[in-house]
Order: structure tokens, then sequence, then C-alpha cells
């Protein structure tokens, strides 16, 4: 945490996400469906045709996809270096047919389905035996990766399970080991005792921003019973946590006026890799991070892994907590 | 590797770092030796004043510094979380008194003169024994991290060794374990046959597109003959490094449009801590990382850790090679 850092002179000021200038094509646009490929699932009423509008939310595969969805998995050598083919699913949730929404006034209808839609999708891949590991994130703003400004997220069906979400991050594994509870269980303890990081919390959930957390504003969301994987999300948990995370983002939004961001869902591998008898159920704990994109990651992070963070988790949270607290529902909410 | 990314319709065009636009106060100017903190290093005529004008070169004391230099290395707790006090050195090297030079422009004089810089003062900083770990790194551009356009690179002392540093990143240490060889040394071996990722190369170092790189254009420099530490680089070595880091910068430059980017000294830490009775000595090879900032770190790439890359190595590899090697040397180049 380097406070002074916030006071330094810069050439540059950080960059809000601007209103969509001048309105172009926009493939997800409603009235455009035959300008994407055929939807995987949509909500729509019952009676309406499929890949025609009318819809609230489409999900369809990328048309620039990361990864292939047929083909096996091929894996080869070259000296010391290994290759394997491109195979996975890389799917778009588009959320809204209004190419100009935010998360943040996302109605809480809107938010469930948006859920819902994560947690169908997730649990439709994993029937895919080729895939070991499903990330569901999404970026908004240039600046955090977004390359187009309809508001939509990502799903991408892995073949491989990330090396370090398998093995041992910041120390989750030794500490399960160690004290036979997770880390993240005495993380969402202490940081309920303590308040201080609490952004908002409800019956199954928890947002807070981090101790010392690697950027300004940094915030998590922790369901309150252990859980380690979110495709198993129960019904009656949607409601609450489209409420957390709809009203931290809305609150996101307004402290940092409309910042670039990601958010991600951590999950652990749906194959789970035992170690000592003992598996990945035991020791992660899902949860939600977003990220907003006001610091640089530079030379100095890249190098160390270190992160240099202006802003105090405990600020942060303070001002997000009280903005959530203070102000009245929005009024215009996006369906 | 996803080279069909590369046609996908983007919103936003990539940017290029601009040229300074209104000229504001700078404090890394010549003449305006008097708004930064007293130099610890500069290059100058012996007989002119120091904290004067009249330098190509100074070291000084970051102003809006991440680690403070006075203090002890207090360690605390909070819960299950750990504190430390923010003890460290954060050195600026201002490379040149002129504002709009760009590395890729410097002389090969300036680039040794720099190099030297870098190594006199992790040579001097190591005399400190609270300093574990040192970081030399330059970022370009805004959104590479830059806050200031006057060109110049950063030196941060570190109470503590990153810990991917220490321990195995790339399996680098299982690799040493069972090949009793560095994966570095097998990795220079294996280009220099191959030659499809070769970018340049001269006596002592070798530049290449590393085997299916995180990022476009991703090249590193590796000095040829095992070394563990920069800070040990001899003399007769600057010459060549210089001559590598500035062609290949400047091909970059070329390439790329003047892109933002970083590069890094990765290096071994200073207290290298020896496993089953070896050192990382053995293990480590240092190296020069050069990162251009074209494509972004988005939800996908944090979430994973893996990264897509558009633009495969063989074929940037193939064009700066080409530009290195069919047009003659720069004239105007910076002192």
């Amino acid at each position: 945490m380097a406070e002074d850092r916030s006071r330094r002179p810069p050439d540059f000021a950080p960059v809000a996400v601007p209103p969509p200038a001048e309105r172009k094509f926009c493939p997800f646009c409603d009235g455009n469906e035959s300008s994407t490929p055929a939807e995987i699932l949509a909500v729509r009423p019952n009676d309406r045709p499929r890949n025609a509008p009318g819809w609230s939310l489409r999900v369809i595969p990328n048309k620039f996809a990361i990864l292939r969805i047929e083909g096996d998995l091929n894996r080869s050598g070259d000296g010391i270096y290994d290759l394997m083919s491109g195979i996975g699913a890389h799917e778009i949730v588009i959320e809204s047919p209004c190419h100009d929404a935010r998360f943040g006034d996302y109605s809480q209808n809107k938010v469930e389905s948006v859920i819902r839609a994560y947690r169908d999708r997730v649990i439709d891949l994993n029937r895919d035996m080729r895939f070991k590991y499903i990330q569901i994130f999404r970026n908004y703003g240039t600046s955090a990766g977004a390359m187009l400004e309809h508001p939509h997220s990502q799903v991408i069906a892995l073949p491989i399970t990330p090396r370090w979400r398998e093995r041992n991050r910041g120390g989750r594994r030794e500490y399960y080991e160690y004290k036979e509870r997770c880390l993240f269980c005495d993380i969402l303890n202490q940081e309920t005792k303590d308040q201080s990081r609490v952004v908002y919390e409800n019956t199954a959930f928890l947002a807070f921003t981090p101790f010392a957390s690697k950027f300004p504003f940094e915030t998590w969301i922790l369901p309150k019973v252990h859980s380690h994987d979110f495709q198993f999300i129960p019904d009656h948990q949607i409601s609450p946590l489209a409420e957390v995370l709809r009203r931290t983002l809305w609150a996101i939004q307004m402290a940092l006026e409309n910042p670039p961001y990601n958010f991600i869902i951590h999950s652990a591998p749906r194959l789970a890799p035992s170690a000592n008898g003992r598996s990945i159920e035991k020791d992660y704990h899902w949860h939600i991070e977003i990220i907003p994109r006001v610091t640089r990651m530079a030379g100095f992070e890249w190098g160390t892994g270190f992160y240099v963070n202006p802003t105090l988790p405990e600020r942060a949270a303070e001002f997000l907590r009280r903005l959530i607290l203070e102000t009245l529902e929005p009024v215009n909410q996006v369906e």
C-alpha cells in the first residue's frame, strides 16, 4: 500500500469509459441476429422465434473464438517445447439488447437472468469430457480488454486446468493442510468480525475489499456457506448473488465515474485433482473478483508479481458502503 | 496462439504512444535539476557541478517512491493477515536530457551508459543488507504504466524476494533437477539451432521471440554464457548487450509504430536460497524481457493465467529480423 503515490503529478489522466460515440453497426444489437452464429440459449417469450428480435438475453458462440469446438486434443513436442491443439468453447453472453446499458444499472431481474445463463452454460459445457476448466468473465471498457461496446460477458471452456488453480495459490493448500479449515472461510469470518473492509452483505453473500488488495477498489464477493464450484449454486442463492453483484458494481460505477473493469468468477476445476487423499472441494471456495482498471499493470508488477496500490481497501470499502447505504435505489433500471 | 483473432472487428483501435503534445513543466528536463531530489549518480563532464545542467544521464531517488529508504523491517500480524513496513529504494534513471528521445533512437554510447548505470546502482543497493531483490524495468507509454513522458527507467530494491522467483516458475527448478542443465541454456541451444524465432544475435547475446509467447512481438534477450545475476555482467559484455538491446527496441519501435512497452531485467535474487544443497546460481539465467503492450490483459488472462496471442512469434521474429538486416543504421541517434 502506498497512499502517497496518489499525489504524484501524472502527465496522463485516468480514463473513464466514454459513452458510445458514433453508432456503427453492432452485431449484438436487437435486429442484427443474423450477423451472429445461431444462439445456444436465449431468454425471450415462448411464442417468439429463435435468432430473431424480442429477446432480453442471448448466448452465442464467439465468431472470433480463441478455441475451436471440434477436434481432438492432440499433444506433441518440438524439442523442449510442448504443443496442444486449441480445442475448447468460447461463448458470448449478450446480456441485454440495449447497446448502452451498464451492468450497474441492470434490474434485479436482469442480473438474475445473467447469473442463470452463466450457470446453465457451465453445467452444459461440463458434459463435454474434453473440458477441464470453465472461465466466466466480463471485460468492460477498452482498457479492460473489451473489444466491443455492447454489454456482454464471456464463457470459455478449456482443455487444461490452469496450473496455479489446480495447485496452490496464496498458500491456500498449505493453509488447509495445517489448519484443516478453508482459507476463504477464515477470511469471511475475520472480515465479518472486523467490518472495516465490508462493502455489502446479505443472507448468502459478503462483498468486501480484500486486505492489502492489489488494486484500488478491488472487491470480492464470497458465498457465506462453503462451496468450491459456482455451478452448484442453489436456486435460492441466485437472488442474493444478483443483489450483491448489482449493488457492488453500481457503487463502483458511481465511485470511480464509470471505470473500465474486469470481473471474474473463480471456481474449482471440474476434475478436481486429489492430493493426500483430499479433494480441492474442501480447500477451494468459489468467488467473484471485481477489478476496476484505474491503475496500470506495468514493468514492476510484471517483474515481481507485487502490486502497488495507492488506495487503502478500508477507504475504498467505506466509500462504497456509504454509497450503497445512503443512496435510494436507482430509478431507471435496465430490464 | 490464435491467429484468427487478429481479424476480428474491434470497436477500438490500438493506440501508439503519441509525441508529447503541449509541453508542460517537466522535472526531468535539463535545467530543472532543482525540482528533483539530489542526484545519486550522473554522467557529465568532470568539471561540471552536480545537480546542475550539462549531464547526459542522471539517477535520482523517486520523489513519489513506493518504498521508503529509512527504517526497520517491522513485521506484524492482524489475525490471519501479515504486515511488513514498506522499506526499500525506488530510483529513477533519467536516461537523457532530451524530453522526446526514444530508446530505439539512442546511440550505442548512450545505451552503454544506461546499462552501466543499471549495473552500478544494483551493485550499490546490494550493499544494503535489508534488500533482497532488485528490479530494473522501463515503462514506455501511458498504457504501459508510464506516468511521465520524459525517457526514464526505474530501479526498485525490495525487502522481500518475489515468491515465484525464489521458487519455481515454468518448471525451471524441476527441469534442472531432472536434467542437471539450466532450462534457459537449453532454450538458447534450441533457438540457435532452429533460427525461426531469432531476432538478432551477436558474440554475447541472443534476442528471440519465445516459443508460444504470451504477447505479440514479446522478445527476450539472453546472455549466451550462463550467468544468474545481471549485476555480474562483465565489462566486455556491456557493448554487445547495448547493441542487441538498441537494435531490438528500434525494430519493435518501427514494426509496431512506436508502441507502448515494458522491459524488465529478470535476475536471480541476491540472497539465493538453496534447495537440496543446490543454489539458484545454477538454475537461473538472467535475461531481459520486452513486452510491447498491443494486446490487453483482461478477465480471461487474469482468471486463468493463460494468454491469447494473435501473432505467431515466428512471424514477429521474421519481421523484426528483416527490419534489422535490411535497414541501414539510423542516422539521427540520440546521445
